[in-house]
C-alpha cells in the first residue's frame, strides 16, 4: 500500500509517498513559492535531487507536479497515481470537533472550514491543500489528521482559563494544544522501546523545535500541554515569547500605542530566544555566541531551559509522578548541550542522564544512567510517517 | 518601642500600632472613603470598637484621624504621639531599586515616586500616606516596606521574559513578584518551626488568598515567584486571570474590538474564578455552591488547585527538590477542603498531609503526616507585624 502525505502552507507544500509495506519513504519533496514569482519543485527520490523552475500559481499547479515528479518515468517512483491508496493531509486546527483522524467527506470539509476561524494562517492552506487533491485525484480516500486531535483528552481543569465562561462558549477560547502527532508519537515510541503497555505510564515529551511544546501523557493520553488557544503559549522559542504576564500587552498599549498587528509581530516573531539574545532564533548560533562569551546569547540558553525544566516538574505534579522522559524534534533530537542543561537539578525526581550517552548521536535512544528511576529517551519524531499510518488504519478499516 | 504601620490605599488607609516588646497590637483599624461623602473612622482598641462619621477630605485628614485616636482620652492607648518611636509604611513597588526595606529619606521619596508608573494604582496611594504621615510628625523616622524586595534575589533566568531586551531596559518590563513580605515572613516561621536554618531549605510559599502568589524560597531567598511584571499574573485569583495564552488578548482585540480598559477590566475584575464559576470570587461561596452540586463552581476550584499544585511542582524543579510547603492567608490558612485537593497526587514529591490535622482551626501547625518527607504548614501571614519588625530593625540599628 501507497500512501502520500500532505502538508500544505500558505506558499508551500510538502510531500512524501510512504511504501507502508516497509514503512519506507519512496519520495519526498517541496513545491515552493506557490503564486510567488519563482516558483519551484524538489523532488527527492532513490538518493537523488530533482529541482525544476516551473510556475505554481496555486496549490492545483503544486499538487499537478507532485504526481507528475512522482509519475515521471526518469524521477518517478510509481507508474500512475492510481498506486497511490489514499493521501493524509496534516490540519493543523481540528477545533474541539475533531478527536481523531477522519476520513475525508463534505461534512468533515464543512467543519475543517469552520476551524480556519481558530487557526487561519494555517487551516487556510490546509484546506486549499486538501481540495486541490481532491480535484485531481478524485477517486483516491482522503484522511485528514489534525495537530490538536491528541490534546481532546485533556480533562477541563486542564483546558479552560480562568477567564468568564462565555468566553469559552462563544469564542471558542480554550487550551487546544499543538504538536498532537509528534507527542502522541514519540509516547507510544517511548512505551515501546521500554516494551511496557503505554496506559501504566507517566510520560513527559519535549517536542523542542522552531516552535515548542511540552505535553503530559498519563496512561496513553495527553493530559496537559503548553501551548494553549494558539502555538504562541508555553516555554519560549525561536522567536516567540511563550507564556508572560497578559499585563504587559495591555501596558504596550496604553504606554507605547501598540495595536493588535503590532502585538501579533512582537510577540511572534521578535520575542523568544531571538529577542532576548538580539543575535539569532537558531540554537546553533546561540551555542556558539555563548562559547565565545555572549551573555545574552547564555541568557536566552538559560531562560530556555529553565522553563523547559519548570514544565516538567509542573507535569509530573499533574499526573502524581513521571517514568519516562521524552526529547524530541531539532532542538531535543540534536541539542544535547540543552538536553543536559534542562535535566540537571531534577535528580529529585529520578532524572539522571548519562553523559556519554548524552552526546551519542543516532537513531532512538535512552540517555539515562543506568539506575535512573526515570527513562530519559531521545526519539527523532516523524509527523509524516504517523500521518501515513494513521492514513493507512482508517482507509483499511473502512 | 512602639510602632505605628500605615497601609494606604487610594480611599482608605489602615492602621496597627503595635508595643514591640510583646510584639502586641495596641490598636488597630481603618480610615475609609477618604476622599468620598460618608467616610469614617473605625478604631478597634483593648477588644472595643469606635466608629465615627468624619469628613475625610484627604489622606492628611485620615491620618490626623488616626492619630487622635491613638491619643483620644477614652479610646487611645497612648498619650501623646511623640511615644511612636516609628512608622512603617507598606509600599507595594519598589521596582529595581529596592532589594530591601528603608529608612524614607528625600531620595527615597524621590525613588518610590518613579516606580509610579510601575504600579500606579498601588505605589500613588503608597506615596500620599507617607507624605501626609511625614507632615503630621516631622520628627518622627519613617520606613518603606516594600512588597517586592523579597523577590529581588530572584535569577535573571527566573525574572527576565522571552521579549526584546530593549523592552526590560527601555520599559522596565520584567517579573517582580508581589506578596514579598508575607513570603518572607511565612518562610521564616516555617524554618523556625523546624528548627533548622533558613539556609540549607527549599520551601515553596503559597500565599492563596483574593490575590494569590506562589514563591520558590532557597536558602532563604526568593528564587522564582508566580506573579509577574504585575499582580495578574501567575494563578487564577478572585477576579484575575493568571497566566493565560497572551494571544487571547489580541484575539479580543481583532474579534471583539476590545481596548486596554476593556482588557483590564475583563482581565483583573471578570476572571478568575468568579469568571469561570459566574457565581462569586469568595472560595466559601464556591464550596458552598459546589457542594451542592453547581458544576462551574466545582470546576473553579479544580482549576484554581490544579494551577497551584502545577506551580508546586514547577518550583521544586526550579528548587531541585522541596523541603517544606507552606499555605497561608485567607485561603491558604482557612480552606482544608482547597489544600487537600492541591497536595492530593503529591506523594511522588514527598507531599502527604494528615487529615485531621488539616481540619484543626487555630494558629501556625504542622499539618504533614509523621512520615511524610516533606514537612506542610500551616501559617497564618501577619505583614503588619512582618513591616513592625522591618521598622524596628532599621531604626534600631541607625
Amino acid at each position: 500500500m501507497k500512501i502520500l502525505v500532505i502538508n500544505s502552507g500558505s506558499s508551500s507544500l510538502k510531500y512524501q509517498l510512504f511504501d507502508m509495506e516497509k514503512e519506507q519513504v519512496l519520495a519526498k519533496g517541496v513545491c515552493d513559492r506557490i503564486g510567488i514569482p519563482n516558483s519551484f519543485i524538489r523532488h527527492i527520490y532513490n538518493g537523488n535531487e530533482f529541482r525544476k523552475e516551473v510556475e505554481l500559481k496555486d496549490h492545483n499547479d503544486a499538487i499537478r507536479e507532485v504526481l507528475n515528479a512522482l509519475t515521471d518515468k526518469e524521477h518517478g517512483v510509481i507508474k500512475s497515481m492510481d498506486e497511490i491508496t489514499s493521501v493524509g493531509h496534516r490540519v493543523v486546527h481540528g477545533g474541539e470537533k475533531f478527536y481523531r483522524s477522519v476520513i475525508i467527506d463534505d461534512e468533515v470539509l464543512k467543519t475543517i472550514e469552520e476551524c480556519i476561524e481558530l487557526a487561519p494562517l494555517h487551516n487556510g492552506p490546509n484546506m486549499i491543500g486538501i481540495k486541490a487533491c481532491m480535484k485531481l485525484m478524485p477517486n483516491t480516500p482522503m484522511v485528514a489528521v489534525f495537530d490538536t486531535a491528541f490534546h481532546q483528552t485533556m480533562p477541563k481543569k486542564a483546558y479552560m482559563y480562568a477567564l468568564p465562561y462565555s468566553l469559552y462558549e462563544k469564542n471558542g477560547i480554550r487550551r487546544y494544544g499543538f504538536h498532537g502527532t509528534s507527542h502522541k508519537y514519540v509516547a507510544e515510541r517511548a512505551a515501546a522501546l521500554l516494551n511496557r503497555p503505554i496506559e501504566e505510564l507517566k510520560i513527559v515529551t519535549c517536542h523542542l523545535g522552531n516552535g515548542s511544546s511540552i505535553c503530559a501523557v498519563k496512561n496513553g493520553k495527553s493530559v496537559d500541554t503548553s501551548m494553549g488557544y494558539t502555538p504562541l503559549a508555553g516555554v519560549p522559542m525561536g522567536t516567540r515569547s511563550g507564556d508572560i504576564d497578559p499585563a504587559i500587552l495591555i501596558s504596550l498599549i496604553e504606554r507605547d500605542k501598540y495595536d493588535s498587528t503590532m502585538l501579533n509581530e512582537l510577540l511572534n516573531k521578535k520575542s523568544g530566544v531571538l529577542g532576548i539574545s538580539g543575535i539569532s532564533s537558531d540554537f546553533r548560533d546561540l551555542d556558539e555566541a555563548a562559547e565565545k562569551g555572549d551573555e545574552k546569547a547564555e541568557l536566552a540558553l538559560e531562560i530556555f531551559a529553565y522553563q523547559v525544566k519548570k514544565y516538567i516538574g509542573a507535569y509530573a505534579a499533574a499526573m502524581g509522578g513521571i517514568d519516562v522522559l521524552v526529547f524530541t524534534a531539532g532542538i531535543g533530537e540534536n541539542n544535547p548541550g540543552m538536553r543536559k542543561r534542562i535535566v540537571s537539578g531534577l535528580e529529585f525526581l529520578g532524572i539522571e542522564i548519562d553523559d556519554e550517552k548524552n552526546m551519542q548521536k543516532g537513531e532512538e535512544r535512552d540517555i539515562s544512567t543506568p539506575h535512573a528511576k526515570v527513562k530519559t529517551f531521545v526519539i527523532p519524531t516523524n509527523e509524516e510517517l504517523a500521518i501515513a499510518r494513521e492514513t493507512m488504519r482508517l482507509v483499511s478499516s473502512n
